[in-house]
């Protein structure tokens, strides 16, 4: 294992070109006036894919490759990882994503200033729910983080070990299959970093006709993800420790 | 090879994973007001070629993912697997798939009490023809299910091993090619398991102006992949037989 | 290497299986009322790689999968193939085509019953051009065949071996590739048993408003891959050649 | 190493696949009455992911497969390559895309007399971008031509070696998320050599109707890339030296 400042490096820099790339492809998708307008929900749960994937490669050989509190926390829970690094990871995480929609914010500068649905806006930030019901979003949320981490924990049971290039493949293909089958509703969160830190930023950032941050919903990509990383980890774990007795 | 509680646990969660994502994608395209309401006929096949990798992914380890009692029947005829497990495969693959939609059902609560067409709800549980025409149906669920198989059997004649990580990729990959290619009469079904669980809860399921469950087409989608996967099995085992000599 | 019998079934096996999934795609998008009515260039072109990838597994431990008259003449051509199996190969690879087509046929029936345009019948059998253009046509038939079999022959540049399992994935790769970049001009053939195969069928069955066979174009997805084959299994040779000295 | 002419001839060859294949996917989107017209951004983002991939897979084994004057120019920067083959690297490359422009209009002839919007025949040559806005423009050249880099690098740290055959693939997926994700502001030139090299070829063949060649925008997607690529380059060189430490 790599020294806790390499590890952060990391992390910090795998979550910003997931987010980059994540919120990248919604930008293109939802912005006015670029050549990806109206490509749709296979545009942006082919890029979410690739941008998981592509962060999972750039970090994958200095750190865990986490860049999700919610996966950390799991893998704090089930005693694959030291619960003194949780909030440094989290810290580098969050970084990351912050930093990555401002980059974002100059990249589109010009599609933003031609698009006038503040939910548009906010959209290249952060989630939504299609339809706004506690129970069902959270329902939502839970159940795609859990099946995060449910197929992360079941790449390690083969022979594709971290090192063999093949394995954030995998992280990527997972992604997008929770982005076609479980996200719509939501917009998949799945991921408190991903969530939060770029709506903070929409909140500082000074874009024109930018509306509010829909602080209300807020909670729940933070809290559902946590959630389901964590039930996912803990069944999961139980059972993987079950079948290797 | 582990114990039969180790084998049925994983054809549990085999098929519930398979469902989940299988029937995710298609409640997120068929219902109304989700982000993927439309997305068409590629987020289906991509999404389900997806969720049948990740159903092998998370068990594949524990079992031989059969994940479907059509292909459990063609293995036991081959002589490639027990008969004395087939009924216990049978029962924890259809657990799985009935467990698997209720969470959808969950999930998907708002969306279902905004989608009036019936033949749209029952589409989110089981499959349906595009037109209701037994001989080429039934042509349609044989000739997808024996492809399936002889994909399976063929994919085991490479160095690609069942732990190497690789080999559930190659599933999902022939699961959107038969969903592609041949899967837009009926919907392919190609798993007893995937058609008839569902259904059940389809029926039992308190969904508001659900509609009937068509069950006089769903035999189609039993006996036709059951025949399939029996003649495409024993046809290319022939071959791989012969080949081999 | 298997016998000359076990070589010609897989060949016969891998033909049937790639025209079943590749005209199985176009029946989907191009025949009325089907789930797939519609779903457009994407579908096709990522069907027939997928039906390419499948054909190339179901066959790949029996014969080299050539599965393509041209490529069993351009691998003679420059000597990586016996002259006296060329013959007997491309007998295998029609009827594998002609097979398939009536399985297609069968499967489809209630489709085809429904659709007028007798060009979108003939194009579940065989390619047509978009703008009838013999010169580009032949361009465009030639160039897509040349990056083909170049293509197979860099693939056998890496440690990728017939037994690997993966080679088979970079085949239906680069079919994808070549139906995206190359193959919206004339529906891109490729393969002389792919076209003149499957057009044999639509002239003999019994379709209802079928309408001529355009035998006045079937000669360019017969000529044109022949000689593009045979111009890149050349020229890429060569270069080989050279480059290993 | 391979000797300089071969590792010439790669490049050549391996940029003349790609715009080939590259070019080829936009001319089939954006030029009228082809098979794929009106296939959107998907089909150019897979197109051009593909391309890149054929591209390496073509030429992998006779050079280090840069086919861009701005990775080649990177990986001198970082010590990683000759400066004195830099120039004749460069040429190579402009070579090789432009002689594969001359062949996509052979192919696409009769659709280029169809065609009669300027912008979108210099579409099918060179980039040009959504909404014209020097800064957010060249900010969108350098951060999609950083990543590409700083991908080509991560990959170099897994048990990926150039001749595994998987690494070009792993290339193509990064210029497919660019794409969707980055590339939706500018067209992703990404390469002087896929940008300038076909534009000077719009200057030069005799299309009817074909405008202007754009030469105001035409330092952008070459000066963008080459500092995006420098850039990228040095930066995480550091990175990953700091953590080989």
């Amino acid at each position: 294992m790599h020294s806790e400042t390499v590890q952060l490096l990391g992390e910090f820099l795998g979550t910003f070109v997931l987010i980059l790339l994540g919120n990248g492809v919604v930008s293109g998708v939802v912005l006015k006036k670029t050549k990806a307008t109206g490509a749709g929900w296979i545009a942006i749960t082919l890029g979410w894919g690739f941008a998981v994937m592509m962060g999972v490669y750039v970090s994958g050989f200095m750190s865990p490759a986490h860049l999700n509190p919610a996966v950390t926390i799991a893998m704090a829970l089930i005693g694959s990882f030291s619960w003194s690094l949780v909030i440094p990871y989290i810290i580098a995480q969050f970084l990351g994503a912050m930093v990555a929609s401002i980059i974002i914010y100059l990249m589109y500068l010009p599609h933003y200033a031609e698009t006038d649905e503040p939910a548009d806006i906010l959209g290249t930030f952060s989630t939504g729910p299609a339809i706004r019901h506690t129970f069902s979003n959270m329902v939502s949320e839970i159940v795609g983080t859990a099946i995060l981490v449910i197929a992360i924990l079941a790449f390690g049971q083969y022979d594709v070990t971290k090192t063999s290039g093949f394995s954030p493949l995998l992280v990527g293909a997972v992604i997008t299959a929770i982005g076609l089958s479980l996200g719509s509703t939501t917009g998949y969160a799945l991921n408190p970093a991903r969530d939060l830190g770029p709506r903070i930023m929409h909140a500082i950032l000074p874009i024109k006709g930018k509306g509010g941050s829909d602080w209300s919903y807020s909670w729940i990509p933070v809290v559902g993800p946590i959630i389901g990383a964590g039930l996912g980890a803990v069944l999961y774990h139980a059972v993987i420790t079950f079948v290797s007795k």
